[in-house]
């Protein structure tokens, strides 16, 4: 069977308009002879509106009670789909995820999907049927429902094509694929043809949009290539797949970035072993997301300049936190809340010399000066003055041809 | 175990405030010690979009799919009701009908209730829980969610009342009873307190805002006694029970009545056998239901007048199907579409002679014409002139001492 897997997110469904159009879809891959399993999330406020009444119910909804709400949404938008192929005179049914079963393993809010029971959908996808499966939802040994947090309904999607080796997953989203840049930020972005999975996971900033890391690394390990389209428009979107399957010249794919940063230094910190550690504990219980990290040789052996950053908002928290933390000592905090990040990315810098000198001197030559500097092995980060971001993203997206 | 059921409709638990009071009055037969079983509507409203959703897929959307959607409603307003009660310190989950499971006859849209496997539920009343049943929904042998049509949720509670042998089934609605007449049109109107199902079913015009005829039924054929309350007062309710259990020196428990009728006269019917079946058979065919029907004896052998009475939205196509009925030959058609019902209720009226003259006198010393006359065992029904309607009302209300 040429089994292709399509899911469709929130906006994509946001209406009974939208519904209608997703059902045609939907035909256009039967008309070419696929099998084809639909996964739907929730029309799109749905969602937001049940998580707003648990709230109103209790500050802490019990998690239980809380995937059996929530995934009252998926059911909703799955049965309005299968209603109307039905309406089109196409075999189509929803399925829950007790129905088929889809299992899980086990926890509330946040599972992930353990196994999919296949018989049942094979028998209908023989028959001639459409299937449109619940994503976001499965069950657990209980017979609970539980939902799959991070991913959502794409990793509903990831799976479905795992366990019934799909030849195709395609995401139909809001947007059209994954641009070399914010389009928004610079208008000469370009939406890439086909990116692999690492780039695309290190895109994170702009692919968040485009959909969860964590289902990225789902089909990464699983090695299920992406088609990421849009629901609203009819040109190709961008494929997601493994590094080998990429024929292409560029050396980087994007140029991501990310706005809202601080940075705070510590300058003269008593270095003794443990000491990020205990500097960082802190901040790990609250939640508050650590990004670059700079320590600076200790030239007496003695003491150390620490910096690195975190949102802009966590910045006060962060102070706080810093200033009371017995575990460790340091003579200054200096902080900056008016930074932001750019990177570029791409494999291609793993083969290509040269690549770190072009960023720094395009930078340069727009008198860009670079306050921190990280790199991992196919991306390039650099911090600059957040007035210069739009400025450094343009020079990078132009060094590195991403405009053509 | 001290089962008692609980069901709460949907302006009981329409928003979020309102399912936080309902919580409280469950704990309040918690703190009774009585085990309790909760079943619920969806939020008032939900239903409503979302067969407004399944119209503008389809216009004739799949009964399948319907039920999927619509039996949605339930899993959220039973999920935040448990979640209320978490949150407050008690035990408490959801329960869908695939869960327990609730097993139906199979027919979608329309199904009823045929077993409920009691093994889980005892489970977790034994273990203190305090189980919130998704109503109106089961599934049915092929495992496919199917809604109960006729009552709903009051069905579900009369069932779950009925396997799990509740010693009462209280049903909280928007009203606080059953009363002797609409307390909107005679301000005398008193709530009854006890009423036999007998009576409870004659009352339809009255009581179909507390429960559907279907479920007192049901509830009638089980022996279950019903406790019908609001869940915005505090007062007590009406009882609905079997005759025996009631002792009441009345002969007539209720008044009442219905505003939007019209009455079709045939004059010179060419009489055979078979000729009132052809005459309704149309009718019936296009879903008009015909209420009261008076044939007069034909005085020569070979033509006779037939009257009967329709709900006045019916009236026009009424008599376009008359009037293109090859089956059947009159020489006139009379119509008026200004004539109302009023009916005196009560099981006393069996052992206690002249309450039809009692009728008749009341309204003949207001001047009320009566234009047809139909009898019951229980129920004696006439109809009137519209413009009458709240003078026979009244002047019945009293004759038969129901202001006291």
């Amino acid at each position: 069977m040429k089994i292709i897997v399509l899911k469709f997110g929130g906006t994509s469904v946001g209406s009974t308009d939208r519904i209608k159009k997703v059902a045609n879809i939907i035909i256009s891959f039967i008309k070419k002879k696929y099998k084809v399993i639909v996964t739907s999330s929730a029309m799109s406020g749905v969602t937001n509106d049940l998580v707003k009444k648990s709230k109103s119910i209790s500050n802490e909804f019990i998690p239980e009670e809380y995937d059996v709400l929530v995934s009252s949404g998926e059911q909703m938008s799955c049965s309005l789909i299968a209603g109307r192929l039905n309406h089109l005179g196409y075999k189509s049914r929803s399925w829950m995820g007790w129905q088929i079963p889809i299992l899980t393993e086990g926890r509330h809010s946040s599972s992930r999907i353990e196994k999919i029971y296949k018989k049942n959908i094979i028998k209908y996808l023989e028959s001639g049927g459409i299937p449109i499966v619940a994503g976001f939802q499965g069950i657990n040994s209980a017979n609970r429902i539980t939902t799959i947090g991070r991913g959502g309904t794409d990793a509903s999607a990831i799976m479905l094509s795992r366990f019934f080796n799909a030849i195709k997953c395609i995401i139909y989203t809001d947007v059209d694929g994954v641009y070399t840049t914010d389009p928004n930020t610079i208008t000469k972005a370009k939406k890439i043809k086909v990116i692999s999975y690492e780039e695309m996971l290190e895109m994170a900033s702009l692919g968040a949009k485009v959909m969860q890391p964590h289902s990225i690394q789902d089909a990464r390990l699983n090695r299920i290539d992406i088609d990421v389209r849009s629901s609203f428009k009819k040109s190709l979107g961008t494929l997601i797949t493994k590094r080998k399957n990429i024929v292409s010249n560029k050396i980087i794919r994007g140029v991501s970035f990310t706005k809202n940063d601080a940075k705070v230094t510590l300058i003269g910190v008593k270095d003794k072993p443990g000491i990020a550690a205990a500097i960082f504990e802190p901040l790990y219980k609250n939640s508050i997301n650590v990004d670059m990290v700079v320590q600076n040789i200790s030239s007496n052996g003695r003491e150390t300049d620490l910096t690195f950053t975190i949102k802009s908002e966590n910045l006060s928290k962060t102070e706080k936190l810093l200033k009371k933390n017995k575990k460790i000592s340091f003579r200054k905090i200096i902080v900056d809340n008016k930074v932001s990040k750019v990177s570029i990315i791409g494999v291609g810098m793993i083969t290509t010399p040269g690549v770190t000198y072009r960023m720094f001197n395009a930078l340069a030559k727009k008198n860009i000066n670079i306050i921190v500097i990280s790199t991992s092995e196919i991306k390039i980060s650099v911090l600059v003055n957040r007035k210069n971001i739009n400025k450094a993203i343009s020079a990078l997206h132009k060094e590195f041809k991403l405009e053509n």
